[in-house]
C-alpha cells in the first residue's frame, strides 16, 4: 500500500517526483474517452522505468497462445488490446542536451488529474546534468466531444539560460506489447507523411488487418506570438517527427500545442483514412486548444450531473469514488456495441483488454443507474452479436443443439483464455450473461429486448446448462461436475453451489421468458423457435426436470450452502488466524496449497446470495455471511463490494464501510501492489455498487426502486443520482434522513425503508430519519 | 496403427522407402549404448521430413519455462536432454549432384536393426534427378564396449556411370531442439579443428556449461584398397568437415569408415577433452570397424544370455518383446548413478529425456530381474543423491522439517514440470520412489542399503505425507485433498485411493524399516537421527495416527475402492459403449469433458492393488478389476501391463494376452500414432512385466521367487531368465509344464503354483503341467 496521492475532492494529485511511483502514476493518471486512451507517459523522452501505453478501442491482435502443455480445446490465439502508435511524444533538446527527467534534478514536480474537467496537467522544474534549468507545464486530454481527437499544450521556459531549444513532436508506431507472447511486434507500417507543421502515420495490425491512422498538427507560440518556425521533417521506420529549433530567451516561454487525431478502419473506410485524418486535424486545430478544453469541461460537467456521488465529510472517500466513476466513464461511453470494458480499460495491457464476466456482474448495474439504458443495451447486444461464436465455442467442447458457452475472455467472441480450469470450467460466466439480461429488463422494463434478442441468448445458455449437468445414479440427482466458481482458489470442483444455483436459475428464467414472449409476441416467438430449432416441449421439460432434481450441497450443522463438495473436509482455520507473512496468499503460497485451503478469493456462495437475495430469509443470509466472510481473503478486486452490500443488508454498518474502503482506494493507494500494470477498471463499478446498493440499500422490487440506506459514521452525508424508467432521482442520505429530488419531468414512486414515497416531477421530499 | 515393419525374430526390418514412415522409423531404428544415442537419421543429406536427434546421456539444458499463466511454485526452468552435435553426416555428391533420398527414385530400400548384434544397416539403390544410379550400404552402431565411441561403414557404388564422387563426412554442432521453448539454440562453440582424415568440434551448453567433444576419423577404401585421398578441410560456425573427391568407376565400390568419439565433460576434465578424444579416435581406428562390430556382437550376446525372452510359435510377439528388451538395454546400462531412463530414451526429445516415476514403478522390476543388482541400486542412488533437492522442492511448496517431494520430472533433482495439477498434485510419485526401495530390498535382501541410504529417503517421504494429509473435522479422519493420481484424466481430486493408500503404506514401511535398522545397526540409525533431526517418538506416533485414521473411499454397493471422492457421481458409461470416433479421448475430447467423464487413462486403483496384491483376497481384486477395467481407456502406454498382470492373476488368460499385445508392439506398429516423436522406452519395461509377472506369474514371496505361469494359447512356449539373490534361472513355460534351469552355481528354491521346487546348481527340473 502506498499513500503518495494527495487528497482532493476533484483532483488526483502527485507532488514531487519519485521514479518508483512513476509506473503506478502512469496508470492512475491515465486518460481515455471510450474510443482511445493512454497511460500518463511523459511527453518528453524518459529513459527511466516506464510502461508505454496508447490504446485504440476495439483494435486487437490475436497473439499466438503460449502454454506449457497443450490441452485439447485450448484456443490458438489470445486476442489482446494493442499498444498502438505513441502520439504523446514531444522531445526536447536544450542546446543539444536532452531533457529527460530520469537524468535531471527535478523540482516542484506536480501531476494532476482534473476529474471535474477531464484533463491531465503536469508541471515541474528540472536542472539538467549540464546545469540548464527549465520550467515545464503540460496539459493534455482525450476529447470526449470529438472522440478521435486529443490535444497537448506543452510549455517550456528556460530559467537560467538563453539558447537553442529543439522541440520535436513525433508519432512513433514502432511500439510493442510488453505482454507479447513471443516478443513479436504486431504492427506493420502502411504509409506515412510529414508536413512542416505535422505529419501522420498509418499502421496496420498483422493478421487482423485493422488500420489506424495517427496524425498530428502543431503550432508554436513564442513569447505570446504564434510563430512559423522552420521545421525539419524526420521519417524513420514507423516514425514521423518534425524537428523545430528555436532561439529561446531566458524567462520567456515557448509553447507547442500538439493536436492529435487517431482514426481506425473500424469506423472509416481504410482508403478514406488519410483524408478524414487531415480534415479532423484541421478542424480541431482551427478550433484551438482552449475551446477544445472548454468543450471537454462542459462535457464532463454533463456527465457528473448524472454520475456524481457526493460524500460530505470525508474528502478521501469523495476523491476515491469520483476517481472510480471518472475512470469508468473514460473507459466506456456506451455508444458502440462492438466495444466493451476491459479489466484495465485504457490503463494497461494486462488481461489483454478483453471482456470478462466483470462487465455483466459489476458494470451493468453501474451503467443501468448512471447512463441512458441504451448504454447497457449495447453491452447486452455485444454478447448477442457474439452468440454464434459462443455456440461454436460450446460445440468445440462437445456440446450440441445450439448450446452456447460464452468465452471467459474475449475480444470478438472467440475464446482467448487458456487455462483449462478457467477456460473450460469457469462456466458460471454464462449465468452472469443471462443475469445481466434479467437485470436490464427488471430495471428498464424493456420487454421488447427479450423478444428481439434476449430469449435467443437465454435458450442457448439454458441448452448449455441442460447438457452440462450430469445425472448421478448414486445421488439420483443432477450434479455439476468439474467447475471453477467465482472463487478461483478452487479448481475443478464438483457441485459449486453458485454455479449450480445460477444454472438452474437460468433455466427457470428462460422458461419464464418463453411464457412471457409466447403471450406478448407470439409471432416473434415462433420465428425464434424456427430459427433455432427449439423443441419447446422436450427441451423445457428437461429444464424443469433439472431444476427439480438439481443437487445443492448444504451443511445441516452450520445451516449453510456448501461452496462445493468436500469444502468442509478442509482445515477450517479462519483468515484472521493466518499469519500476516502468508498474505496475500497468491504471492506467498504455492498454488496447490491455496487449492487445498479453505480460503476464498472472492464472493462465491455470497455472490449467489447477492444475486438472489429475495429468495433467502435474513437468517439464512446471515448464517452464510458469518460462515464465508471469515474465510474470504478478498484477493480479487471484485470481492469486497459484494461483501459490503451484504454486510449493509445485515445491518453491519461498520463492516460494510470497511469493505467499501478496500475497494474504493484500491488503485489510488495501490493496495494490491499491482497498479503499475493498470487500474482495476471493472471493479470500480463494484465501488459504486457498494455505495448505492450497500450504503444506499438500493434494489429494484416489483418495478420500483427501493432504498434501505444508512449513513457511514464518518460521513456527514452522501448523495447519488439514479436514472430509472424515465425518472432521474437524486438521493441524499444525511443525518436528517433521506432526501429525494426528482430531477426529471416524470413523477416517480420509490420505496424508502419499505414505505412508498411519491416524488412529483421536479420536486423533492425528505423522509426523516 | 501401422504395420510396415516386417516380422523377424531378431531383426526389425523396413522394406521399401516411404517418406511418411521415415520419422517413425527414425525412432524405431534408434541406436544407443547408455552413454550416447541417436535417431536413425540418414548419413547422406535428406531434405525430406526428419527429426534430427543425437543425444549424450546426462547432458541437459534448463530451458526457460513456457506457461500461459504463471502459478506460484512453478519452476523457472525445464531441464531437457539436448539434441547435440550430429556425427552421422556423410554427404555425397555424384558429379556435383547431391544424393538426397527425398529427391531420388529409391529402389530396394531396406533398413534393418539387428538386435542380436546391435547394429543398424541400411541399403538402397537410388536414381537421381539427373539419372545417376548408385547403390549404397551403410552400417553403424554405438559401441557397447567402448561407450564413448561409434562407427559407420558407408559404401557407395556407381551403377550406371563413372565420375566424381565427393564424400564429405562432417560433424555439425549447429543443431537445436525441436522443443526449444523460445527457439533458442542451446550450444556455444568452444573450439574445433580439422585434419586430413578427420576433425573435431567442442561445444559447450549455455547455462549448464557441459562440454562435449565430438570427433571423427575416417578412412576410405576404393576398389578394395585403403587410399589416402586429398581432403579439403571445411570449417564453418559449429561445423567441421573433410571434403574428399574421388574418381569412381562404374560398378566399383567406395567405402568410407567413419569412426566417432563423443566425450563429455561429465566424465572428463574439460581441459583434457581434446587429448582424450584424439586418443580414443586413434584407438578405435586402429582396432578397425570389423573388430569393433565383432566386439559389439559379443557384448550383445552376453546381454541376451541374461535378458532374452524366447517365445516359440509367435514370431511377431517374439520380435516385439526383443525390441522392448533391446531398447531398454540401449537406453540404460546401470553403470552411472547420475543417469536415469527418460521416457523416450535416446529416441526423441519428447518429455525432455528426464526422469519420471516410470523408472521406479516400471523399470526397476525389469532391471532387478535382468541385470546385476547394482544397476537397480544405481537407480535408487540417483534419487538418494537428489534428496536434498527434493527437500528444497517440498520447502518451496510450504512443507517443513525435512519433508521431501521428489519432482515429477527431473534431470538433476530440480522440478522441471509446470502444470500445477501434475507438478504440485501428482504426488504419488513420492510413493513409487519409496516402493522401489521396498521392491529392491525384498528382491535383493540388501538391508545395508536401507541403513546407508534408504531409510533417510523413507523418512523424508514419510514426513511429506504426514504434512500433506489434513484432518477433516467433518469426517474425523485424515483426508488427502487436491491430488492427481496415476489416472491423469482426473485432476485436483480429493482422497484418490491409490495416493492415500501409498501414503499410509510409506509411513508403515518407514516405521518397519526404523524398527529393523534400530535393531540391526543402531549406530547408523542414531547417526541418521542426528543428521536429519528425527524425533522418532513424536514423528512416528503421528504416522501411526494417520495410518489408523486415514480415510479411504469405498463403495459398499459394488464392493470397490473408490478412485476418489465423487467418482460414482459421474455418468457410468463403459468404454465399450463409447463411439469409436471418440477415441482416443485425448485427441477427440476437450480436457474438461475428459475430466468429467468416468474414463480412466491408466491403472489407478488397480495400480495400487498391483503394488499391494497380498493385502487383498482374490474376490476383492476381481471386483475392483471388473469395475475399473471396463472404464479404462489405456491412453497411457504404462497402463495395459498392469491390467495384463492382474488379468493373469485372476485367471483371465485371454484378456491378459490382449493387454500384452497392446503394450508389446506399441512402437513397432505405431499404435498411438506418436512413435515419430520417439519410442515409449519406459513402458517397454511394462511389456517385460506383462510376460514375466503376467504370463509367468512371477512374484517375490518371503524372500523366494514364486511362479504361477500360464501359456498364452497361441504360443508353443515362452521362456525368460531371471537373476535372484545369486542364482540365475531360466524359466520355460510350455505345454509340458514349467521347466526351470538353474544357470548358476548356487542352489535355488522357488515356488511353482505354490509348491516349493529346489533346483540344484547348474541343474534343471520340469514341473509338469
Amino acid at each position: 500500500m502506498k499513500d503518495y496521492i494527495k487528497v482532493d475532492e476533484w483532483k488526483i494529485i502527485e507532488e514531487g517526483f519519485d521514479p518508483h511511483h512513476h509506473k503506478i502514476s502512469e496508470s492512475i493518471f491515465s486518460l481515455g474517452n471510450g474510443r482511445m486512451g493512454q497511460r500518463a507517459n511523459f511527453e518528453e523522452t524518459y529513459s527511466g522505468d516506464t510502461l508505454l501505453g496508447n490504446y485504440v478501442a476495439g483494435v486487437y491482435y490475436p497473439d499466438k497462445t503460449r502454454v506449457g502443455w497443450w490441452k485439447n480445446g485450448y484456443p490458438e490465439y489470445f486476442a489482446k488490446v494493442l499498444n498502438s502508435a505513441n502520439w504523446t511524444i514531444i522531445d526536447i533538446l536544450l542546446d543539444g542536451e536532452q531533457l529527460d527527467l530520469a537524468k535531471c534534478e527535478v523540482i516542484d514536480f506536480r501531476r494532476e488529474l482534473n476529474m471535474k474537467e477531464g484533463y491531465l496537467k503536469r508541471s515541474f522544474k528540472a536542472k539538467t546534468a549540464l546545469g540548464k534549468e527549465v520550467a515545464v507545464e503540460a496539459c493534455r486530454f482525450c476529447s470526449m466531444v470529438d472522440d478521435e481527437t486529443a490535444a497537448i499544450n506543452y510549455t517550456i521556459t528556460p530559467l537560467n539560460f538563453s539558447g537553442t531549444i529543439t522541440i520535436t513532436p513525433a508519432i512513433d508506431g514502432d511500439v510493442m506489447n510488453k505482454d507479447s507472447n513471443y516478443d513479436e511486434k504486431f504492427w506493420d507500417e502502411v504509409t506515412k507523411a510529414t508536413q512542416p507543421d505535422g505529419g501522420y502515420i498509418v499502421m496496420r495490425t498483422k493478421k487482423t488487418g485493422f488500420e489506424v491512422a495517427t496524425g498530428m498538427k502543431f503550432s508554436i507560440v513564442q513569447n505570446g506570438t504564434v510563430i512559423q518556425p522552420k521545421a525539419e521533417a524526420i521519417q524513420k521506420e514507423k516514425y514521423v517527427a518534425s524537428k523545430v529549433e528555436l532561439q529561446a530567451q531566458q524567462g520567456q516561454s515557448i509553447s507547442i500545442v500538439k493536436y492529435v487525431a487517431n482514426l481506425s478502419s473500424q469506423n472509416h473506410k481504410p482508403e478514406g483514412l488519410i483524408v478524414q485524418l487531415t480534415s479532423t486535424l484541421n478542424r480541431i486545430a482551427a478550433k484551438g486548444f482552449d475551446t477544445m478544453l472548454a468543450e471537454q469541461a462542459a462535457n464532463w460537467a454533463e456527465k457528473w450531473k448524472h454520475n456524481d456521488i457526493i460524500i460530505e465529510g470525508d474528502a478521501s472517500a469523495q476523491q476515491a469514488i469520483r476517481f472510480n466513476i471518472f475512470q469508468l466513464n473514460q473507459t466506456y461511453t456506451g455508444e458502440d456495441d462492438r466495444l466493451n470494458i476491459g479489466p484495465k480499460g485504457f490503463t494497461g495491457e494486462k488481461y489483454g483488454g478483453s471482456t470478462y464476466w466483470d462487465t455483466e456482474a459489476y458494470c451493468v448495474p453501474f451503467y443501468l443507474s448512471t447512463a441512458d439504458q441504451k448504454v447497457t443495451k449495447n453491452l447486452l447486444l455485444y454478447r448477442y452479436k457474439q452468440l454464434g461464436k459462443a455456440i461454436e465455442n460450446a460445440a468445440s467442447l462437445g456440446f450440441k443443439n445450439g448450446a452456447a458457452l460464452y468465452p471467459m475472455v474475449t475480444m470478438d467472441g472467440t475464446e482467448c483464455h487458456n487455462e483449462w480450469e478457467i477456460t473450460f470450467e469457469e462456466i458460471h460466466r454464462n449465468g452472469a450473461i443471462a443475469y445481466a439480461i434479467f437485470n436490464y429488463v427488471r430495471y428498464t422494463a424493456d420487454d421488447a429486448y427479450l423478444a428481439n434478442y434476449g430469449l435467443e441468448v437465454l435458450i442457448a445458455i439454458a441448452r448449455f446448462w441442460s447438457q452440462r449437468v450430469s445425472w448421478s445414479q448414486a445421488k439420483e440427482q443432477y450434479v455439476m461436475l468439474g467447475v471453477t466458481g467465482p472463487n478461483e482458489y478452487e479448481n475443478n470442483v464438483n457441485n459449486n453451489w453458485y454455479t449450480s444455483k445460477l444454472a438452474a436459475w437460468c433455466m427457470e428464467y428462460t422458461i419464464e421468458v418463453i411464457e412471457k414472449i409466447k403471450t406478448s409476441d407470439k409471432a416473434k416467438y415462433e420465428a425464434l423457435v424456427n430459427k433455432i430449432n427449439f423443441d419447446e416441449a422436450i427441451e423445457t421439460s428437461r429444464y424443469k426436470h433439472i431444476i427439480e432434481k438439481m443437487y445443492y450441497g448444504y451443511d445441516e450443522k452450520q445451516g449453510v450452502f456448501l461452496q462445493q463438495d468436500g469444502y468442509l473436509d478442509k482445515e477450517q482455520i479462519l483468515v484472521k488466524d493466518l499469519p500476516a507473512v502468508d498474505r496475500p496468499l497468491n504471492q506467498k503460497w504455492s498454488w496447490d496449497r491455496i487449492l487445498r485451503s479453505c480460503y476464498i478469493k472472492q464472493a462465491d456462495v455470497l455472490q449467489g446470495i447477492y444475486f438472489f437475495e429475495d429468495q433467502y430469509d435474513i437468517d439464512t443470509i446471515r448464517r452464510n455471511f458469518d460462515f464465508y466472510e471469515p474465510r474470504t481473503v478478498h484477493e480479487s478486486s471484485l470481492s469486497p463490494c459484494v461483501h459490503a452490500i451484504l454486510a449493509a443488508k445485515l445491518g453491519d454498518e461498520a463492516r460494510a464501510y470497511e469493505f467499501y474502503l478496500r475497494t474504493a482506494r484500491l488503485d489510488l493507494d495501490d493496495y494490491n501492489n499491482d497498479t503499475e500494470d493498470g487500474c482495476h477498471i471493472t471493479s470500480m463499478a463494484g465501488t459504486w455498487m457498494a455505495v448505492v446498493e450497500g450504503f444506499g440499500g438500493m434494489r429494484v422490487r416489483d418495478g420500483k426502486l427501493s432504498f434501505q440506506p444508512f449513513l457511514p459514521e464518518k460521513w456527514a452525508s452522501f448523495s447519488f443520482n439514479v436514472g430509472f424508467r424515465g425518472a432521474l432521482l437524486n438521493i441524499k442520505v444525511s443525518k436528517d434522513g433521506v432526501q429525494i429530488k426528482n430531477l426529471s419531468g416524470n413523477e416517480a414512486s420509490v420505496l424508502v425503508h419499505g414505505k412508498e414515497q411519491v416524488v412529483k416531477a421536479n420536486d423533492e421530499l425528505l423522509v426523516e430519519a
